[in-house]
């Protein structure tokens, strides 16, 4: 009981910013004494911390109390194609570390890869340790069909054809010595959908799509305020809606998928086609700084292929559109830096293409996170998750919520 | 407070089926004399009555209880393109009265359709009246885009092209002049998904997509248990998922819509195409059996257009696989009759396009409700509003929960 209580004094926080104990029990229902005392045993334990004074309305000031957390860390992990991410954050949300690294894991043997994800790993834990801050645990996000309960990755078609049937959260919990924090492995797209939910430009919109624009398209959709999962996990995989049976030929074999449409694949393709070699630029951020740099000199090839993926996008929301009736789709990835060229052919074609009137009352965002999105996704579901049950950030000499 | 408990009593006996009053109070935690008291007093009101007696393991046998509520009628209607239908149940979902008038809604002025709607409601309503048994609600099931909170029909595209911002709630309760009880609109296949989730087949299935097959095609979506409405209530579009940008026109103006390719309108269309006028049958379950009756004589223009609408319909599966990875599709309307010769195409596309391995699990079921699905729907959800807020049901002397 006295665990839960802690629970929801940090979860008060975590979502409502900082606040008096006087606030604190009006908005929970505690007594002032409850309150004090559960403010006092989180302090002592470095969850939460005295802010300033603020002048109440009536009666004396109290000092407000926001949520510390600075002793512990969360990490969120990202396997891209081309890069590896992490970053570290401390319970209220402040960065610690942010780290990229240029990786070729579409062509990277699983090994390879795990070896330096795993090295990314031991960096962000040695300086969690350094600043004397515990961990409470690890998100990992994949591009591909992730089994959550089991931890393990089903099938990634953008990564190397090795991750099938890959158990990634029992390979870094034994690489790691059977560390007591949770490791979680989801796909990128959800966890992108639920940092955007969460913290993101549209946060609290309860009926949101994410869908986010990289060499791969993924898709995450929060319903009703919840993150879908479908029965096995498998939901939102935009990327190989096929829209054109006669388009180009996908990576997972099939033709005219969404992702082959509009990915940062179809830009290459689009813009090396007329001029065979003329954009040789592995990595995503580069390839998006290029075509923005062509498209604002006016580059008509440059332009006329954004239009088309514009179109194409466009084509693929009223999908979404349709079936699950957003009220807004955030746009990640590379479709943040084009969205000038892109945004009107796509609201266009949305429009026409949903049967509601005015796409459903759906608009579209611009993401702010960046390539980001994943790994503040993955790093915030691990702290909701510490501050729902705090058994890790407490000890364990307390009895666990019944 | 003792409204909620009545309201848990009766829950618990319509989702669970008879039991003794110690099994009641075991289950929901009162003590025996609570629950006793609660079982008279619903007693008292003939929502519940005594079925007979069941040998306890321990001590002396306890008589069962069930829900009775024989006293009262939920309606449910449907407005379809070429009939009108009604049913009335009682509280413990027994049929009472079941109604199918062919219209010809598609080319009725709305003012028309109305009125003979409104006639099969007072048919509905006077025999229940004739029983001695109050009505506790009415829904309306209506194919297209539906304001449910205000009740409004923004959109149907099927029926005459008056059917667009229709305050059909409204129109109804004034005509009969404004009764106590709630009117409900909703889509068509919303409730028959509800119906299907809460009384079907599959009943139970968490994860659910129900997909009608009528010369409308619609969809309905139930994730994790709740029906999908999106944020203005206009979820599970599907009939006009755009799969084939060179496809036949669509009712709704556009190409190559999904209803376009699998309706009973693509049926028809398909048939009498080479051999025009020979399908002159309007209405859904003549066409259906003569094209049944066909398929069954080896006509190789029906087995063809059979097996080519089992792969468009596997081809925008696949879009709903993908997107929502559902436990189960259930299929409904027409598609049941056909399924011997869709299936096999249906599933080996879906499999195809899909990217989880499998279809994510995805099974096939035939929905055992024929065209009544909307309709038990209609009137299931006016029967579960009335047991979770039984305000109507045991008189206004008592207090509304807090």
């Amino acid at each position: 009981m006295r665990l839960h209580n802690l629970s929801l004094v940090l979860r008060h926080l975590s979502d409502g910013g900082p606040r008096s104990r006087a606030a604190i029990a009006a908005d929970l229902g505690f007594n002032k004494a409850t309150a004090s005392s559960l403010i006092r045993e989180l302090g002592e334990r470095g969850l939460v911390r005295e802010l300033g004074k603020q002048v109440g309305r009536f009666g004396r000031p109290g000092r407000l109390v926001e949520l510390d957390g600075s002793g512990h860390g969360a990490i969120g992990l990202e396997i891209n194609v081309d890069v590896l991410s992490g970053v570290s954050r401390d319970l209220g949300r402040r960065p610690i570390q942010s780290l990229h690294q240029p990786f070729d894991a579409a062509r990277a043997s699983p090994e390879r890869t795990l070896s330096a994800l795993f090295d990314l790993v031991h960096r962000l834990l040695a300086d969690l340790r350094r600043d004397g801050r515990a961990p409470v645990g690890i998100a990992i996000a994949v591009p591909g069909l992730i089994d959550v309960l089991h931890g393990v990755v089903t099938l990634a078609p953008n990564l190397h054809p090795g991750w099938r049937n890959l158990p990634l959260r029992e390979l870094l919990r034994r690489h790691l010595g059977d560390p007591g924090y949770p490791i979680l492995i989801e796909n990128d797209a959800n966890l992108s959908a639920l940092a955007e939910f969460r913290e993101g430009i549209e946060a609290g919109t309860r009926n949101l799509v994410y869908v986010t624009g990289e060499f791969g398209v993924g898709g995450g959709v929060i319903v009703d305020g919840r993150l879908m999962r479908g029965s096995q996990g498998f939901s939102g995989e935009v990327g190989h809606l096929q829209l054109d049976p006669t388009g180009p030929r996908c990576g997972c074999g099939r033709r005219g998928c969404w992702e082959a449409l509009v990915g940062l694949g179809a830009l290459r393709r689009a813009l090396s086609g007329s001029e065979p070699g003329s954009i040789g630029v592995a990595d995503q951020e580069r390839l998006t700084a290029e075509v923005v740099r062509r498209a604002r000199e006016g580059d008509r090839l440059a332009l006329d292929c954004l239009a088309e993926i514009g179109r194409w996008l466009g084509a693929g929301l009223s999908i979404l559109v349709n079936l699950l009736n957003p009220e807004v789709v955030v746009l990640g990835g590379y479709f943040v830096a084009v969205a000038p060229w892109i945004l009107d052919p796509a609201m266009s074609l949305l429009r026409d293409r949903a049967l509601a009137p005015d796409g459903g009352g759906c608009r579209i965002a611009l993401s702010t996170m960046g390539f980001d999105a994943a790994v503040l996704g993955g790093s915030g579901l691990i702290i909701d998750q510490a501050l729902a049950d705090p058994r890790l950030l407490v000890g364990r000499a307390l009895q666990p919520p019944a």
